[in-house]
């Protein structure tokens, strides 16, 4: 049997050991787990960018993998730490619509067994240990009826990725042209080899949402386009 | 026995493949190694920075761990590579302050085997292999007396993070107010919730030390502070 | 027989997940891999630079190990997938010149078995199965002639690291100055302590190829230089 694999969402970004403590956290209970690092970068308190970025990465892991997301700007209230198991996986993180795109099999409110150490903090005190006691095999949670979701907003910017590709909600083929900032793109293509130089275009992803691109130039920067703005759809 | 655990902290940027080197050092000599990176975000050459941000990390992992820290202005100069033990931890890296925040039970001075293959990384060429070699249970170093230590200085700023918070060096509950940058900030809170909205506050960080903040915005960016700014401290 | 080692090249950035992506896909063909990242933060498209740092790189991991590198403009093209062995490393990626500095003992192409699962992600659906493949010790490819090789271009700009130094393609030692931006820079040390404050000068780096560097200052930011610029060289 496969060492536990666990791995990493938070917007910490790297210019903290935030996320280090976590895996020194974890690998203080469960030596053995390997830890893979998602992404940091989710912009501060960007649930609905987590939850995408989530769901993009999870189905390439293996069956059994525990997926630690921590993007939480109630940090200090009230809210639920959760277990969800989806598709084999688990997913830990605070109940705050991080979860929202996941098609869940169970949710559990996670049994926190000592106050944390710090109200600040709750990736090193709650999430990490969490994570450690379930790759241990222990039972952290107790099932629960339900989670907080947002609702789906698909004609927003979801993600901006390093090539400045634009990612938006939008899964439909019959997307007629989308107008952004004032201009319209409406060129389609299947890969970016048949994109006209200097000329944006519509492309559905890797991600398989539609997303905005440039050939080897960053359809963001030319729209001036940031995550969350608001997007015309013509279909 | 869980196989080593060894972190590394420094100011290499993740722009440059000198991390990723540096482990390749260390798993050629020590295959079992688990290697955890802390931050390689410390401001070039802040040496006071490196020692908070470490102070921050190492208790989180298990006992046992060996801490990689290279943040080294004066690489190329007769700097002592040391091995400091603390707690159960050991710590390696160069003696120009960056472990003074440890409370050592022993500080060692590495011996240095072979003359490093170039005058500008010691961490690829001294410091890696030492943390290898101690991490297979060799001899590395002998006992010595001390270590450079700097002067403590509170009321600067220690280190701002990802979300903008400005953690000081003030650890003590007497602080009435402090001044930065010409703004007075008295406000105290125990939970980010608790802060009313777009105004600054103090808080205990997770650091422990006390931090200048800003619900769901930058401290950092509102004050135009920097890392190893002064700040006037009223008590 | 210690755990394979496979380590990442790429211009994906931290930012978004496909690292981690990549990195699920490894672990889910070959959950015994250990991987290690050289550096993400290759400029985009920068093929170059990439081949720089890879051969900066590689010769300090032990030798069996992967190398995965995968910096790819033409991306959805019919690039070849190749398998490169030198020096008894292995080395996956686009036959785009990213390998262009190995001497290659065997070049092969990587058979890929079934259409990726998309046009854009090959990192994703071609290199890191072929990788976690060889890695699982199976025969991935069929020897060829040939790959593509750029051009050198020593008098250029190959790289510029966090602090700002400035590498060169130069290794020859007969360099005189090098004229950047109409800025001549002759001055010569052989360690960063010796230079003396705010002046530009050149170093033989870590790197093994000439630097223009400032102490404690960045050379780059100081003569307006960036990846791919030209310099004029006297020797």
């Amino acid at each position: 049997m496969p060492a536990p694999l666990i791995t990493l969402l938070t917007d910490f970004g790297s210019q903290d050991p935030y996320v280090g403590i976590m895996k020194g956290v974890i690998l203080g209970l469960c030596p053995a787990a390997r830890i893979v690092d998602l992404t940091h970068a989710v912009i501060p308190y960007r649930i609905r960018q987590a939850a995408f970025l989530l769901e993009q990465s999870w189905p390439y892991f293996p069956t059994g993998t525990i997926h630690l997301a921590v993007v939480d700007p109630g940090v200090g209230t009230s809210r639920r730490p959760l277990l969800v198991e989806a598709a084999g996986h688990y997913f830990i993180g605070p109940d705050n619509g991080i979860f929202s795109l996941l098609d869940p099999a169970r949710v559990s409110e996670i049994a926190v067994t000592a106050p944390p150490a710090s109200n600040t903090f709750h990736g090193r005190d709650i999430f990490a240990p969490a994570a450690a006691r379930l790759a241990n095999g222990e039972s952290i949670a107790r099932p629960i009826a339900d989670l907080v979701r947002f609702t789906p907003q698909a004609a927003t910017v979801l993600h901006i990725d390093r090539f400045g590709n634009v990612v938006t909600g939008l899964q439909s083929a019959d997307v007629q042209s989308i107008t952004a900032n004032g201009t319209c793109i409406q060129l389609r293509v299947t890969t970016y080899a048949e994109a006209p130089a200097d000329e944006l275009f519509l492309i559905e992803g890797s991600s398989g949402y539609l997303e905005i691109a440039l050939n080897q130039g960053s359809a963001a920067v030319r729209l001036h386009l940031h995550v969350g703005d608001p997007l015309d759809v013509l279909r």
